[in-house]
Formats: C-alpha cells, sequence, structure tokens
C-alpha cells in the first residue's frame, strides 16, 4: 500500500496507507518523488491555517514526480513523463476575473484546499501538469514551485540587463528570486538580517548586507552611479522593509511586492510621488512561469543543488518540520516521497 | 511702467511698477495675459513655503500670454505667439536622473524657486515656452498646466477605452483628471465628499457619489459586471481613501498616485499582493502632456470654461487670494495681468 503524510493539526503529522485514487476524466495520477516544505506548510504545521486545511488533510505542493496512470480525455502525457504540478485549481473562475487563472478569485490552492503531495501517489487534474524535459533531476525539479515564484516576480518587475536590483530578504524565495534576476541581466544585492543567510548569499557570489550595519540607500547610489536601485524586490514582509524600502530607489524606480502583509503597513508615499515610482504585487505564477522554472532547472545554470539543505524520508516528516521549524535558516528541506 | 505682484509673507501681496527684464541669450519676455491661482499658490500664501519662496517674491506659475521680446539664439518663436510656460527648470539635470528632467534632483519650479507669473511682463528661458495654437482662447490657456497634470496622470495610467477609472477628489485636478480620462475613453466614477464638488462634477456628466454614503467598493463592480475599477486616481491626499482605494479596483487594477502625502501613510499592502495591484507615482509633466493639453484646449471639445469660477485684475491679487482662501469650493480662479 502506498503511504501518505496526514496533518492532523496540532504540529502533528501521522504516515498511514492509503489506497491509489484512481484517475477520473481529465485526471492524472503522478508517483510522487520529492516534495519542498514551504514556509506557508510550516504555517500550516503551526496550526495557523487549521480553518482552512481542515484536519486531517495530506498537505505539500512543492513537487516533482513522474506519470503513473492517465485517466480518460488525458493527451500530451505519457506514463514514466518526469513532471511538476502547479498546484493552482482555478476551475470556479468567471469572467470577472480578466482571464487571470492565477489569482481568480475562487482560486483554490492544491495541497492547502484539496489533498497535497506528500505520499507516494497523488491524483490531480491534468491542466495542472507541466512536462519536464527528458533527463531532468528530479530533486532539483522540486524547486519547480518556488523557482516559478521567482520568474514571476523577475517578470512582473521586466527586469534588463545591467539594471540593479535590491532583494529584501533572503529566505527561499528571496535567493531564487536573486539567481533569476541575475540570469536576466541585473546587478543584484541582498538585504538580509540573519547571518547565516548572508554568508548563503555571499556563497552565491551575491553583495549581501546587514541594513542594520550597512547604509542601504548609500551603496546602491554607490553601485549605480548616483541613481539609485532600478528595482527593489520586497520578500522579507517586514514593516522597516516597507517603510525604507523608497529609500533605495532611482528616479522610476520599481518595488515588486512579494511578501504577504497581512495588515495594513505605512509607505512613503510622498516618495512614490515625487521619484515617480511604481509598485507592482505579485502573487504565485503562471503557466508560463513554470515553463522558464523547469528550463533553467534543466539547463543546469543556477546553482539549485546548494538550495537543497537536505532530504527526509516520508517516514520522518514529523521529525522534518520539527526540525525545520526550529532551524528555519535552512534553504530547502525535501520530503522523499518515493514509494519504498 | 508695468505692474508686479510681490508676495510679501504673512497672507500678503504689494502690487508695485516693475522694469521688464530683458531677455537674456536663450530667454524670452512674455506678456503675460492670466494666471490661474493654484493650490500650491495658496499653501505659499499660508506662508507654509516661506523658506522656500523668499518673500518679496513674485509667484505664479499656471500662466498664458504672448511673446513680447525674443533674447539672442531663440528660435521657433515669433514676437505675438500666444504661448504658455512650462514652469519647470531642470538645467541642474544630471545622468543620475536618467533624463527625467521633470522630476530631476535639481530641479527648480519657476514661480517658487525663481521669479512668477503674477505680473504684466515675465522673462522666462525659451525651453520652458509652449506655443499655443492661433486662435487659443487665453483665458483657457491659462488652465494648460493643471490640465497638463491630468495629461500626465492619464498617459502614466495607461487609460485605455472602456476601462472603468476612479477618481477620487473632486478639486480642480481630479476633475481635470475625469475629463482627460474620459476623453481616453474611460467610464469615470467621481468620489468626493463636498457637496457642492459633487454637484460640480454632476454637472460635468459625471457620476459622483460621496464615499462616507455610498458604498463605492459596490458601485464599482455593478458598473463593471463584477470586475471592479480598472484604475483609481488618488487625487485627494486624505489617509482614509490611501487605506481604502484598493478595495475599488479588479484584479491587476493600477492606482495612478497624484497626491502628495506629506506624511508616511498605511496601504493595504495585502490586497496589492493578492490582486496584483499597481501603484505609480505622477508628477507635474513632460513636454508631451503640455502639447497634449495644448491640443485639447485648442479643440475646445472639453467643457474648460466652466472651470472658470471668476477672473481678478492684478490689482485685486490680495482680494482674491483671500476670497479663494475663504472659499476654496471654487474650481479655478484666474489673475487677470494684461496691462492697462
Amino acid at each position: 500500500m502506498p503511504l501518505a503524510a496526514l496533518y492532523q493539526g496540532k504540529r502533528s503529522f501521522t504516515v498511514t496507507d492509503t489506497a491509489p485514487l484512481p484517475p477520473g476524466r481529465g485526471e492524472v495520477r503522478l508517483d510522487v518523488a520529492y516534495v519542498g516544505i514551504c514556509g506557508t506548510d510550516i504555517h500550516i504545521f503551526h496550526g495557523a491555517m487549521d480553518a482552512r486545511v481542515k484536519p486531517p488533510q495530506i498537505i505539500g505542493h512543492e513537487m516533482s514526480g513522474t506519470v503513473a496512470e492517465l485517466g480518460p480525455g488525458v493527451t500530451g502525457l505519457a506514463v514514466g513523463d518526469p513532471v511538476v504540478v502547479r498546484p493552482l485549481d482555478n476551475r470556479a473562475e468567471t469572467p470577472a476575473d480578466r482571464g487571470l487563472g492565477h489569482i481568480c478569485r475562487g482560486l483554490k490552492f492544491i495541497g492547502i484546499d484539496s489533498p497535497g503531495a506528500y505520499q507516494n501517489s497523488w491524483t490531480v487534474p491534468a491542466f495542472t501538469v507541466h512536462k519536464a524535459p527528458a533527463g531532468t533531476d528530479l530533486r532539483l525539479a522540486a524547486l519547480a514551485e518556488p523557482l516559478a515564484v521567482a520568474c514571476h516576480d523577475v517578470r512582473l518587475g521586466a527586469v534588463r540587463p545591467g539594471e540593479l536590483a535590491v532583494v529584501i530578504g533572503g529566505g527561499p524565495i528571496g535567493m531564487l528570486v536573486a539567481l533569476v534576476a541575475r540570469a536576466a541581466g541585473a546587478q543584484v544585492i541582498v538585504s538580509e538580517v540573519n547571518e547565516s543567510r548572508l554568508t548563503f548569499a555571499r556563497s552565491l557570489g551575491f553583495e549581501a548586507v546587514n541594513p542594520a550595519t550597512t547604509d542601504l540607500p548609500a551603496l546602491c547610489r554607490a553601485r549605480s552611479e548616483d541613481r539609485g536601485a532600478d528595482l527593489v524586490f520586497e520578500v522579507s514582509g517586514a514593516r522597516a522593509a516597507a517603510a525604507s524600502m523608497t529609500d533605495l530607489l532611482a528616479l522610476r524606480g520599481r518595488v515588486v511586492l512579494v511578501a504577504i502583509y497581512p495588515k495594513p503597513v505605512e509607505l512613503n508615499l510622498f516618495q512614490f510621488f515625487w521619484k515617480e515610482l511604481k509598485l507592482v504585487g505579485a502573487r504565485v505564477y503562471e503557466p508560463e512561469d513554470y515553463e522558464k522554472a523547469l528550463r533553467l532547472i534543466a539547463e543546469k545554470s543556477l546553482p539549485l543543488e546548494r538550495f537543497v539543505t537536505r532530504v527526509e524520508p516520508l517516514a520522518r516528516i514529523q521529525q522534518a518540520f520539527e526540525q525545520l521549524d526550529a532551524h528555519p535558516d535552512a534553504m530547502k528541506v525535501l520530503i522523499d516521497c518515493r514509494a519504498a
């Protein structure tokens, strides 16, 4: 029998036998390979989303795997294909959503609002499945979801070669944004307060500074012939970052807002006016961002291997969550969901 | 002798004889026709900008007039040409300003940082002068400056035909934005709390509502097949407007920030993220906005005559400022600066 990890609420998983779900019309059953632990998963683990997740529930959405079985009517996929899932169910989309399925009002997030990937065998709608290039490393393919977030952020930021970008917040998403922005030709400075994350960022070749001890606006001017930064990616969610990010920017500089601010925060709107700054919110990803992420993974041009802090077997998911929760400096912890 | 109005500080003007300033190389001397009283002029009148204006000083920047005399090296203008002045002196621009002269760091605003237009005869750099089409009504041409602000705002908002735009704040700039956005094909709702301004907006054919008594988000949805507004022009500078404007917008809706917020204000950044909203700051105007404003004035397609609340002679500038300050509901008060 395949295994599944059930989130039970109260910081607790149980791993149990489960029957594989035969794929219905338009569905695909996948053999799951690796599933990354997302910050949202940790948030769920804390019990903060129990009203939405409704434990007991299988969670997990940063996955890689292979096609195990095709339901009726599915084309373009074959058993054995390496794949990843874009965990957005937009079947409730309406014309009022303007064709923006990825942020439509009735969006369901697979792995939060419906069963997720921490199991050996996962059945999903075929429209969520992206085929990875043959030979793709399935460990790295489990990074496709957060990497697609970064691709979306860089695309909405319209990064151009030679621009100076500041990434505020050096967690997994921030560092992937930094890599993708650099691959797009930007010069990137990482702003982060955590020393081990600063060390990690520097090991990837980024100029990385602590804004508490470095005059970041002055650094931006020094790196741009006095213009200031062209872009800021705000990934930290810190009120101080929101308040001060406008100080970093050149005339007509842009902010890409990636972080989630649950409560209203103060912004320096005077500077938005004075310097004609722009701000754009960026949420999840669209299909082209997944395709871009899969190309980047297959190309092996980014040091993605460095993002895999460790791999734990599905049977140890409880310990993996506890350890990551206690030591959140880790970049990415993968759960190996391959059947024994 | 020509006359000039000198702002003396402490809510006081004196009108005195003045010698016309012969135009130097690259300068033009203008016979001033009409000069509108701007909100900034009232702000100066209150003494709020004395450190920058340095009274006694001639202020005023919303002007129309004719060319009286050309300095050496000036081409493209002839004595008698109807003209307006774009009161931005960007001669201190540097490469770090990225070619954005209108918001360059060393920008001097003519009529604030250097002598302005409340006088019969005004000498200005030729590069600030825009020729109006022959036959342009000089009273309406005095609206070119605020109308150019509106053209800039609508251009930076990238208004497309059929879009739903909400203008928050029905003062002179807000109402001109509403007219230009409507001319660009948008459906426009005006949000304003002042009853006489609401009446004025309705008299121009706009749906105009008080957000304290109308459910504005619901109205936006009702007018857009449930999508919400495509754009908000925030012209009010009210903290409540900044806090709630995100509620009005459709997915990927845009905010054009026109108002000046001297202090940081709270924004709902969650909605910027969730709906992938954009915000863009818009300040003053670029040359093409002036050209557009002059075309609109010459075409006579907008009801600009309605914006001229009254015209007062230069000799009565003190009373004109006092009256407008006491009754700020007026749209635009012009000072007739033509020599007697």
